[in-house]
């Protein structure tokens, strides 16, 4: 028996790991600061994976696959790049393990024999190896845009890890561009942070801000960072897909090169861009609540659940039949459905149990209903209950699941719009940003030092500077300079 | 412009690699060992997923994720497991890199401060974190059977490396389940095999011989190991997919436990399954020709590429309009389609490359085609040529694509059934297994002894005790000891 769920008002924080957890996404695994992906989890990243995919490809790119380690001379060959990454990496040093006595003990060690000659970084990110293999494959501008993506594991060592959020290894797709102009380039990073929106917003149901990010919060070795940033129930900021302008930074360090048109060897211009098993986290967050977990119609694995009622035997059957057809004919229609016919297990558990798995829409189908040629429909979002005649089966749920995918988007979008304020000075943002928090659009002077210590003294860091916030002069909240744009400041995770 | 092709009977090894790399499927890499997986290669290798994604899905198996890493003190739990994969791990020691001078250079090196606790292994298989987690997800029979997949990469260290055959990384998909009974978990082990074969045979057009492993060819841990073996085109035998009934050993050294219907508490029964990227390197082997790839038309990612011919501008925009609507119309009927209008590569050019690449039909469009009302369709295998109507184009473009399609595996076929031969004593044995090599079908006593005899004098091994080898009364071909059945012996990629 799944033990009960910590209410968000009580502990937020414990909530989110009872959905994750009694919601059967992930589990905690011996490995530490690793988790793992449990069968409900992962079906929803496959479904994320498959939307994603099919817009990757239509949109020029081809997948690919490179090692997973790194050479610790390619990770230090952009200074940016190692400097973000060289503190926090899982480095393969030895090949064999070989047994010796410990105390009497027989125990496995590495084998000294077999240290490598040079070390191997798990990869946190794969910019190096793949650049060092674009500049294999790429002579002439005929060769560009070379457009890939890989769907791949990462490493990035954790000190403090939460489930999805932040584990040491994670899933992602990482997408690698090299192009013949800057202009290009700048395109295609737009170009993905677009996807990366419509698909937060249109599959994810969770509305965005796009952005830039500010120099302090830019990738390692880019030369800018473009983001979606979205905001969870407790008011904190998520960073939600990143798209990276490199600039010639590592076409310069593993010299990426093309003959153009004019026969001139040219640097390309690159570009890299994420999306990564986090945003499981982000969709649990933005949409959950205290009976379990709300997945949108669009990547729910399980969009439809129906719970067939009887009491004694006789009715049994006639019943299961006719959830059975209801299934078929749903099933007809496009949608994953299950029929949870399960004996010694009461409708209000089967409820119970479902909705903690944050099925979209659950159909209750008993004698009476029967009896009337319906069935009872019943929204996860607010338990709104609609009776829908078996003759209309198909469009009403088609209809109804599409009006939870949208009443979820804009409840998002309420709460994130009730919980984006502007303040006047630092005084007021350091009132409001642990609570009630939320986006705080803030003047700021660009100036890194105002932006660090506003980050060391409320924890609060400038999630990007939203491309659809006006042009307004105003004065930075922390030094008083001129600011001719607001910021978004926020507590992320 | 690729270099051409080093042709089989000149060197078979060499022709190998000239069609993985010429052929754009891999590519070396920087790594020792790793290879990268090009887009052409990838796309292969999605195709081949996507199709045993729903084959697994069909027979009940949900895909999870599981960590990369596996602490040491796991590993070293099962004694033939640890045995089997020691000596060929990526060890994981530090978690951090720091800056030093080294003859007054700036080079990085392991943070000592930063060495684990417990080393961590990088996954050269997962049994034993996955059985770990059952252990704590398993408590009642009802929690039984559990049948997870998880795609994903792992890692053994490998001294002598080939593209996809043998590499330090490789992408595979391990399936681990468990049961109540011991009879369920034959029962599955067997069934996936069965998956195996039908993939291998329908889809890849690659015959197989079934069988089981002899003690010492099986999976390290496992009680039995059963086996789909492949013959390549220089009549060396290649392992396709392996499916081990696990019995009780990694229950028993993971505590994983259920209580069955009378309350008392037994160990689980495990199987574990795969098949990996090594896979694509079969492809290529079987069916490549000096050509280039030849790839079977339910697997190919490009299954027709049209070639549209010209002479002189004015007849180019007409046949092109026209070539462009054969695309149109084969891609409705559900093909992947290729149109190559490229100027200033001749259609000779355009015909090399697509052969190079391994698509199974060629479309010729030129004015004379056009004129008739028909298009020129050209088999890959055997270059045959076809004028298809344009009235009949679709039925006859998958009536091509199919008969391709059975005519390579029947190609295949004959080609095994001539490298298949009864010996009747080892010096036969000997006499053959370089040349002309192919399998040797042997009797065996059923001794280790004489097993590893053979493969010490010859390095053959036993691939398999094929299970539809009839039962036959003889004398091992080492020992003279009876045999009731004759094993498979091959040399073996």
């Amino acid at each position: 028996m799944a033990k009960s769920i910590t209410p968000r008002a009580e502990d937020y924080s414990r909530w989110y790991t009872d959905l994750v957890v009694e919601g059967r996404l992930a589990d905690y695994s011996p490995v530490k600061g690793c988790m793992v992906i449990r069968p409900h989890g992962y079906a929803v990243w496959e479904k994320m994976q498959r939307v994603l995919d099919r817009m990757f490809k239509e949109t020029g790119h081809r997948n690919a696959y490179f090692p997973l380690f790194i050479p610790k001379s390619f990770l230090a060959k952009e200074a940016e790049h190692v400097e973000g990454f060289a503190k926090e990496c899982a480095i393969v040093t030895h090949s064999r393990l070989m047994a010796v006595e410990v105390d009497g003990r027989r125990t496995l060690v590495p084998d000294p024999q077999s240290a490598l000659e040079e070390e191997l970084i798990v990869r946190p990110t794969s910019e190096t190896i793949i650049y060092a293999m674009f500049a294999k494959w790429v002579q002439s501008y005929r060769d560009l845009p070379l457009l890939i993506n890989q769907w791949a594991n990462v490493v990035r060592w954790e000190m403090r890890t939460r489930l999805f959020l932040r584990t040491t290894e994670f899933l992602w797709q990482e997408g690698h561009t090299a192009h013949a102009t800057a202009a290009e380039a700048e395109e295609e990073t737009r170009r993905m942070l677009d996807v990366y929106a419509t698909f937060a917003q249109e599959y994810m149901a969770i509305p965005v801000v796009q952005g830039i990010k500010t120099e302090r919060e830019k990738f390692a070795g880019a030369q800018h960072t473009y983001c979606i940033e979205a905001l969870m129930q407790d008011n904190r900021a998520l960073q939600a897909g990143t798209s990276h302008n490199l600039g010639q930074n590592f076409a310069r360090a593993f010299d990426l090169k093309f003959q153009n048109e004019s026969g001139e060897w040219e640097h390309a211009w690159n570009t890299s861009w994420g999306f990564s098993t986090r945003m499981v986290g982000a969709l649990v967050m933005t949409h959950g609540d205290d009976g379990g977990l709300v997945l949108p119609p669009r990547l729910a694995p399980i969009q439809v659940a129906i719970v067939p009622i009887w009491r004694g035997d006789d009715p049994r059957e006639r019943i299961v039949a006719a959830a059975r057809d209801v299934q078929r004919r749903l099933v007809a229609a496009g949608h994953e459905v299950e029929l949870d016919d399960r004996d010694g297990v009461t409708p209000g558990a089967k409820y119970h149990e479902w909705e903690l798995l944050g099925v979209p829409l659950r159909i209750e189908l008993g004698p009476k209903d029967l009896a009337g040629g319906a069935v009872m429909c019943v929204k996860r979002t607010n338990r709104a209950k609609r009776s829908v005649p078996l003759a209309e089966l198909e469009p009403q749920v088609r209809a109804l699941l599409d009006e939870i995918q949208r009443e979820m988007f804009e409840a998002a979008l309420a709460r994130r719009a009730a919980a984006t304020l502007a303040v006047e000075s630092y005084d007021e943002l350091k009132a409001r940003i642990d609570s009630p928090g939320g986006f705080l659009l803030a003047h700021w002077c660009g100036n890194a030092a105002c932006e660090g210590r506003v980050q060391e003294e409320t924890k609060a860091t400038i999630r990007c500077l939203a491309f659809d916030q006006p042009d307004e002069r105003g004065r930075c909240i922390v030094c008083g300079e001129a600011s001719g744009k607001r910021a978004h400041f926020a507590k992320a995770y």
